[in-house]
C-alpha cells in the first residue's frame, strides 16, 4: 500500500510504502493506514488545516457517495465496509473513496495525458481491465458506482478464455494479465505453436505480462501472437468505448502498456480501422503520463472533484 | 414523416403524416416541413406564443448543440446541413434537433417506461439499433454527438454477418431488421436448416422482421433459431451497456419488440445469467410505453430538457 501527501497540483511531497497486510481485519488495516497518514503529517510538519482531506483509491466495487467498500478481491474483509466513515473517525479529516480506475482517470484528467479535455476516458490494462470516465469535468459513476466496468463487457461470446467473473470472452479475458497463463496453455495445445520459452514447466504465476513482454521483445513467435491478439481485442474494446461514450481522448495506462510501441501501434491500428469514417472528430489514444504514482495521485485528486 | 403538435405533458393534440420526399433537396424538404407545421398551427388555432419550439428527431448523425445534421442515410442531401438554423428562419421559433434514439430515450424518461428514474438507457431494435442515455435527468451525447451508438459496438469479431457500417459482427449486424436477409441466406447454406418458408424465392426486402416474427409465432424452426440468437446477442449487448453505463433501468423499443414475450424473456434470461452477481442493484429491462408516436413525442420532449 502507498500513502502519500500530495499537493493540489499533483506533486508528491512525501510518501510511505508499506506491506499489504492481507491477514489483518478491515479495522486493523484502517488503523494501520491512519498511523501512516499521521506519521506523514508529523514528518512533513504540514498543518492539518492545510489538508483538504484523505483520498482513497482501492480495487473492487465501491460506493463513492457514502465511501462504502462493497467487495474487494484483495482484502476479503472489506465487504460492505464503511471505509470513509471509519477512517474519518480516526483522522478527523474528510475522506473520499473510489475505485482505482476512477482515481487514475481523474488524475490523468487533472495532471496527466487528458489535461485540457472535458470528456476523457481512461482505461487501465493490468492484472485486470477497467475504465474511468470524466464527463464534463466530473467522474461519471453510474447508479451502483460500477460504470466503466468495460473489462467485463463481452467481446467474443464464443471464446474459450474464462475471466474471473465466470464469463467467457469478456474484454478482461482477452486483454489483461490475469488470463495470460490460460491463453498460453490453450495455445500450446494447438498444433504448430512455436515458442522458445519452456512454458510447460512453469507455474501459472510465472506466466505474467513481464515474461510475455520479454518474449515478445526477443521475437518469440507465441509471445508475439499473444501480444498482437491482445492488442487487437483491446483496439476493439476501445472502439466500442468510443461508440458508447464518444470521448475526446482515450488514455491507456497500467502495466501492459510496457509492452511498448509495437503493442500500442497495433491497438491504434485496429481502433482506427474499425472506426473508419464513423469517427467524426479526432480522437487520440494516448498513454498515461502518471506512471507508478498514478494511483496515489489519483486518490488525492478525488478531493479536487467538484461536488 | 410525421409532424405533430404535442402538449408539454406528452399528449398529441394534432398531427400530420406526409410522404417522405427523398428526391427533394434538403432546403425543399425543410420548406415542406415548415408548411406542415404552419398548417397544424392554423388548424388548431394555437398561439405561437404558447409554442415552446420545434423539436426534430431524425436518424443519422446529428450535432445537437448547433442543430447540424452531419450525415443521414435516408436523405442524402442532409450532409453538414444547418437544420435548426434553416427551419428556425422559416418558422421564427426555437428549433432543437437530435437523433431519434435520443429523442425516444427522452420521451420514455419524461412520459414512458423510464418515468421516475434519473439514469435510464433506451435501446431501439428496429431496422437499425441505437441507444439514448439519460444521465441525471439529461441526455448524454458525448463530444461528437454520437454517444450511444451501441449498434456499432463489436460483439463477435469472428462473425460472418456484415453491418451497413462495413464491419462484421457489430451488435446491429446480429440484432436489427436490416441484416435478417443476410442471416437467413447464410443459415440456408448450412446443412440441416429446416424451414417451412420459401425464402429462396424471396427478394431481400421481403425478408423482414414481420415475416420472421410470423414464422417464429407459427413455430418455424429457422425463424425460431434466428429470433433466439438475435435475443441472445441483444441480451449480451444490454449486459455490456450495464457494465459501461450502469443505468437504473433499460427500456427497449422499436419494431422488433413485437416479436413478443418469448423474445423478450430470452433477452432478459441472457442478460441476467451473464450479469449474475455483478448486478449490484435491481435493474429492470422494460418495454417502451410510447409505441408508434414515440419518435414525434420524443422530438417534442427535447424542448423540455434542462439547458
Amino acid at each position: 500500500m502507498v500513502c502519500a501527501l500530495v499537493s493540489s497540483d499533483g506533486k508528491i511531497i512525501a510518501r510511505n510504502v508499506f506491506r499489504d497486510h492481507r491477514d489483518l481485519s478491515a479495522d486493523e488495516i484502517i488503523a494501520e493506514v491512519a498511523r501512516h497518514v499521521n506519521s506523514l503529517i508529523l514528518e512533513t510538519g504540514v498543518s492539518t488545516q492545510d489538508i483538504l482531506g484523505i483520498g482513497v483509491g482501492t480495487c473492487g466495487h465501491v460506493h463513492h457517495a457514502d465511501g462504502m467498500v462493497i467487495t474487494n478481491s484483495q482484502f476479503s474483509d472489506f465487504r460492505n465496509y464503511p471505509l470513509a466513515e471509519k477512517l474519518g473517525e480516526l483522522l478527523k479529516l474528510p475522506v473520499v473513496v473510489d475505485n482505482d480506475a476512477n482515481a487514475q482517470a481523474y488524475a490523468e484528467y487533472k495532471f496527466g495525458s487528458a489535461q485540457g479535455f472535458r470528456n476523457a476516458s481512461f482505461v487501465t490494462v493490468s492484472t485486470g481491465v477497467g475504465a474511468g470516465f470524466v464527463i464534463d469535468g466530473k467522474l461519471f459513476r453510474g447508479i451502483g458506482g460500477t460504470a466503466g466496468e468495460i473489462g467485463h463487457t463481452i467481446i467474443n461470446p464464443f471464446s474459450t478464455v474464462r475471466c474471473g467473473c465466470g464469463n467467457y470472452g469478456c474484454l478482461m479475458a482477452h486483454t489483461s494479465g490475469q488470463t495470460l497463463p490460460q491463453i498460453v496453455r490453450q495455445k500450446l495445445l494447438q498444433p504448430g505453436t512455436d515458442t522458445t520459452i519452456d512454458f510447460k514447466n512453469m507455474e501459472d504465476y510465472e506466466i505474467n505480462g513481464e515474461l510475455i513482454g520479454k518474449g515478445f521483445e526477443e521475437g518469440d513467435p507465441l509471445c508475439t501472437e499473444i501480444v498482437m491478439e491482445n492488442a487487437d481485442y483491446l483496439g476493439l474494446g476501445l472502439y466500442n468505448l468510443f461508440q458508447v461514450i464518444d470521448p475526446e481522448v482515450i488514455v491507456i495506462g497500467g502495466g501492459l502498456t510496457n509492452w511498448g510501441d509495437r503493442y500500442l501501434d497495433r491497438i491504434r491500428k485496429t481502433f482506427y480501422r474499425t472506426a473508419g469514417r464513423m469517427l467524426s472528430h479526432p480522437l487520440e489514444i494516448r498513454v498515461a503520463a502518471l506512471k507508478e504514482n498514478a494511483a496515489v495521485i489519483g486518490a488525492a485528486a478525488l478531493l479536487l472533484e467538484p461536488r
